[in-house]
């Protein structure tokens, strides 16, 4: 059996997931494990703590899945019912588990707490179910139905997780047919559209069999991700580069990396290595840069600093951009973004510079420059360049992509 | 009929889910919103990419709740699947939506992306679908089956949310109110815990029957939700009004305002009505103040600019920091934050400037200025103030709590 036949769901319980006041932890820590492990996960559910939903959900399950994760309603409350609501799905008479409930008044004689009768319902189980138990550290209770196999864990993050590293997971692979191998790898793209992204997979799919991607799009940016599955773990990760590399290429200067990096620690890099530093002059973009800039632990060693400069006197007194120019051109020019970035590249006394201006919007516009006219200016050692870009969407948007335009410009420069 | 029998579900749609490789944001930002104006979400379901298993859960959800929220599925791709999957369930047959289309066109022109026959693929929706259009900021739409209340959200966040806050919720409240009007309001603080707020709420409950609440922390600031039914809606203004301002009077300088108030907007409010002008220096925050601040459209009123001063060589040069003042206290300083926001005011000819020094970490700290260590400064007509913080997180969330206390100082000096 290969593991594509052995799919299998998480049901999480708790009304508490369903208010949004916690948010899950239990389904993605299970979902995360399981993927890597070459499982799959075709649905998870989280409910109440109302049986009814709990049973269709359960039986419903039965019905698609080879092996159900519950997690939760395994305490000694009313509203605890995941063990009798269980029950009455798999036609299975309750019975108390008298080692369970001996080692639970154990651990109630240990912990020096007092014991009450109603605790005595932690111990009621489907007849037939085999206890998890790592030594009374936590609570849980498997069942193989008809060739399903479900597994019933606390909802307590700490216990969920202790049975299903060492109970669940275990037992899965053994039973997934020794489990293949899972690959997958994200990559980062952007200035190119998710449709061209798709076109650039499509050219070489069918050199590359059994390749599985996704497509997310990760405003300002577009995200690809590889899947493959194979017995051996080393072929897949040498098949996954294979790709990567390929669409890397085709792809160019749109490439930015793999998914940990963020295009302001892929540009830190590139400075720390060479030892460059920068500064950057802000006006429509209002900071962002140097906000993203500054994100990255260790960034002082590289990042001089800059300025947010909104008004033309700012531009004057702190970047000595000449009344002229701004008077000739207009502050949203190529000729100001120039001089903002010359001078912000000398006061700051800095390898490189990038400048912003431009109409973010939404007033402010005309018909010669509407809102989103940008001009970015760069200054390095070998002058000052500077581009025009027209962008479109919201003042936030607009500032985004100003912001991520500009970081990616002197990227692809230092490339 | 009361929201107790208005039951509602969330299906979110994704492959990334499933693998655990992105947590689920869109049904816990609606779940969370949705439990807080007392709707009840009894069901999320979490699927992948494949149809039949969406069908089967769209089935199960029509005959179980009154409405369902569905994300996600609504893009260009080929696993694209969410609209025609649907339109199958609803015995629907999928039509073009020419409006769509059009806008879709026009997007796409304005973004200077080619058009592609394929992308018309986005305007294909089930026949009656009402279409949720921000100007085309986001793609989503609306379908009323037999009674139950269909919306279709884009899987992208930032448009989720767009569509879910202007028109899922406030026509679900209308909706489970039934003939009944139902009034909302959100109220914002900072400075004060979740806990502290639901004392403050029950100090004042017993006076208020009929009115609902629900709490949910949005970092760094806390959020409040009043909910009221009843036949008038003038008479439920009023309640909320009344609760609402004693809540404030209570709540003191932690109430920031009504949802829509952001820390920013009230504070350009402040400075704006007054005719005062602002200029900001920032070391440790990197530019989120500037950033913050200029996302208010119309910000270039009142912000002239600032300046992020990472090296003590452009704390000396922009701002004129004495190097005496850096040398004897240190650039993490009381002193130096008295210093870099005088300077700051000067340079920008403002009424008032805000400074900040400090350690975001991870490194950088010592035991005499641990990681989180944060001098704020303030200089406005009556002179200079300068304040210390110790703030706790990631360098991220110290970057968050330094502008957001910085800009607060502000805003509580000028009430």
């Amino acid at each position: 059996m290969s593991t594509a036949d052995f799919l299998g769901e998480i049901i999480t319980t708790g009304n508490e997931l369903l208010s949004g006041r916690i948010a899950d932890a239990n389904a993605r820590y299970a979902a995360v494990r399981l993927h890597a492990a070459g499982l799959k996960v075709q649905v998870i559910t989280i409910l109440g703590d109302a049986a009814p939903l709990f049973q269709d959900t359960l039986s419903r399950g039965l019905s698609r899945s080879r092996f159900i994760i519950v997690t939760g309603g395994l305490g000694p409350t009313e509203d605890d019912i995941t063990a009798a609501a269980a029950a009455e799905v798999l036609h299975l008479p309750l019975r108390q588990d008298e080692y369970l409930l001996a080692r639970l008044r154990e651990c109630f004689r240990l912990r020096g707490l007092p014991w009450e009768e109603r605790f005595a319902r932690l111990a009621l189980v489907p007849q037939g179910a085999c206890i998890l138990d790592p030594n009374g550290a936590a609570c849980g209770f498997y069942l193989n139905h008809q060739g399903a196999r479900l597994y019933f864990l606390p909802g307590v993050p700490r216990e969920m997780r202790l049975l299903f590293d060492n109970y669940v997971l275990p037992a899965l692979l053994l039973a997934a047919a020794g489990g293949e191998a899972v690959c997958e790898r994200t990559l980062r793209f952007f200035g190119l559209h998710e449709t061209e992204l798709e076109d650039l997979f499509q050219n070489l799919a069918q050199d590359h069999q059994g390749v599985s991607v996704g497509y997310y799009p990760n405003f300002p940016e577009n995200h690809l991700t590889l899947t493959v599955r194979g017995p051996k773990s080393e072929a897949l990760e040498k098949k996954l580069e294979a790709v990567a590399q390929e669409l890397a290429a085709q792809a160019g200067d749109a490439f930015l990396g793999g998914s940990d990096d963020t295009l302001e620690e892929i540009l830190g890099r590139q400075l720390r290595v060479r030892q460059l530093t920068l500064a950057v002059a802000e006006s429509c973009s209002g900071g962002l840069i140097c906000h993203r800039l500054t994100n990255i632990p260790g960034s002082s060693d590289y990042f001089q600093g800059g300025v947010v400069t909104y008004s033309n006197r700012a531009k004057v007194n702190l970047l000595h951009v000449p009344e002229s120019t701004l008077h000739t051109h207009g502050a949203v020019s190529g000729p100001t973004a120039a001089a903002m970035a010359v001078g912000v590249r000398d006061v700051f006394g800095v390898s490189y510079s990038l400048a912003v201006t431009g109409i973010a919007g939404p007033t402010g516009g005309s018909p010669k420059k509407p809102v989103g006219t940008v001009y970015l200016g760069l200054a390095g050692p070998q002058g000052v360049k500077t581009r025009h870009c027209l962008f479109q969407g919201s003042r936030e948007e607009i500032k985004i992509l100003t912001a991520q335009t500009a970081m990616d410009w002197l990227r692809r420069e230092l490339q």
